[in-house]
């Protein structure tokens, strides 16, 4: 039987800007086997997200950053080829860091095992029922704190989180209004998934589309871009506003120090509350989140969309997607079918 | 008997920067009997805060702007002289938002007596027993929330809030660090009030002096300051800490529009919450921060200082004090003799 060959991007420069191909090199190497207790990956699916371009700065932010020459960290889907390790069978779907190549060694403490849901497909695992579901999740209701009838901004609307966190802000009794960067955008948030008005802030004034769709202020912010718009955000906040940072996808590509909002200042005269999370500090609440996402997709509350890019070859090329706003949905490279 | 008249401060002119003399008038006009149901105050001692310059732009804070051609507002403990309100006789000592006058005609609403303590003075209502230690006791305890063994800083920490923060923050456990203006003022804070090390910004470099003051980083910043203490001090946030915005002091005569923090992002990635408050949410708790404050005064656990102006003719000149950081303690003007 001839080798077996693992195709990886690993990481050759630390981009400035935007992520360019050559900043990575696409290399690939045998497949090893597992040694005692390790297991053997073969990846299907690996997500996309905004925060891997957090990762290639060469500073610690949640995480360490991937060094030079290292594979480029991701959160994936597999299913596991070999194991040597009693907890994992062969055929099993599981989930983890296992970075963007075809098949990952894996100690199983870094391995969850994926739970299939009816009516769901595996990919849901990232769209709704993972990180990006648990962060909306936690994020808008445990920073967020929604009470009936207050009026919540959503930036990045039409993201993975911010679309999702903008239908719990529904289920919760508040008035959403979504920010997102295109008519399609808008409509899809409007229409499908039932904000109560949109903003295309590459078309429209934000601050006098804020004012005219927020006509009682702004109860809560779920941040996801930072910049202009959270400044803008601000300038429209009633006291005792919650600013949930979710993201700040507006400087993950920055060359230089950006400062922080004009408006900073009304976190006082507000007083307001600005917050910080990572999902990863819920992940022991994580069923919790999980049973309610599922439960609220099944009555048709919860809806999401998926962009799938054929390929690891091509995940570089994708990612910039995030970031230009090209994307449709949850961005998914399918890197091999599923079992 | 000859009229009696009432020397006023009436706001001119909107200040540009720092406060000029010519930004006000100094007035006197026959005082006035009280009509049915007011009170008639002669003003003791005229409390000079921050928080004075940000009433005069042309914008509402948490207040409306002080009007051109109004007195100006100000916090002032005064003796009823006249009253035509059963709640209130004459002798008695009261205070609120009674203005840079020698008398107020009051709406009793806008009254409180002002309670003596045993060995303690009547500005002590000012300068520990009201809305400055209430804004140190509740913005440290509520929003700060330390525990034993936290690393707090406090920036302005020689400043009338700052210094009780800090104090409270050694009595709940914290090794506290605070920033200040001269070396009096660090000798001050650290062999007085018994913080566990001061940092004279203008002096020392802050980042290094905080790096090596915080070995193990910043758990909770009382923040009075702003701009770059602010900045530096987020550099070196842990994860879950909590930046109590109690003032930006650095930012109240800008004269254009002030970045946020360079850092802000931290918030993300450090999970961090950063919270404004006004004092004045927690009035319907001031029982509760008295009696703890006056415990602590009484135990020798909380020291204060006051600077007393003499005379309500020097009130403009004084109020820069405040911003140049040449005050010793809390700034008072006194305006006529107690009772």
């Amino acid at each position: 039987m001839a080798t077996r060959m693992n195709h990886q991007w690993r990481l050759a420069a630390r981009p400035a800007g935007l992520i360019k191909e050559s900043d990575f090199t696409w290399r690939e190497e045998p497949v090893a086997d597992p040694a005692d207790g390790q297991v053997l990956v073969r990846n299907v699916y690996l997500s996309l997200d905004p925060t891997n371009r957090g990762w290639l700065y060469d500073m610690p932010t949640y995480m360490p950053p991937v060094a030079l020459g290292e594979v480029m960290r991701g959160f994936a889907i597999g299913v596991v080829e070999d194991s040597r390790d009693a907890g994992f069978q062969p055929g099993e779907l599981v989930q983890g860091l296992l970075g963007w190549q075809e098949f990952a060694l894996c100690d199983p403490a870094g391995l969850t095992k994926v739970s299939r849901y009816p009516s769901l497909p595996v990919t849901a695992n990232f769209g709704l029922l993972g990180h990006i579901g648990l962060t909306a999740y936690f994020g808008l209701l445990d920073i967020g704190k929604p009470r009936p009838g207050e009026t919540l901004v959503v930036t990045g609307a039409a993201g993975a989180v911010g679309s999702i966190a903008g239908q719990i802000g529904k289920i919760e009794g508040c008035r959403v209004v979504g920010v997102a960067g295109s008519d399609e955008k808008c409509r899809w948030i409007t229409e499908t998934l039932g904000f109560d008005a949109a903003i295309n802030y590459r078309t429209e004034s934000l601050l006098e589309a804020l004012k005219k769709h927020c006509p009682n202020g702004i109860d809560i912010d779920f941040e996801n871009v930072g910049g202009q718009a959270l400044d803008t955000v601000l300038s429209l906040i009633n006291q005792k506003a919650r600013i949930v940072i979710c993201g700040l996808i507006s400087q993950y590509n920055a060359t230089r120090p950006v400062p922080g909002p004009y408006k900073f200042s009304n976190i006082l005269m507000r007083r307001a509350r600005v917050e910080g999370f990572i999902v990863l500090d819920y992940l022991a609440r994580a069923e919790e989140g999980i049973s309610k996402l599922v439960q609220w997709h099944q009555e048709g509350k919860i809806q999401y969309r998926i962009e799938l890019v054929e390929g690891l070859e091509n995940a570089v090329k994708a990612i910039n997607k995030l970031f230009d706003g090209s994307h449709r949905g949850k961005l998914i490279v399918k890197v091999s079918e599923e079992p």
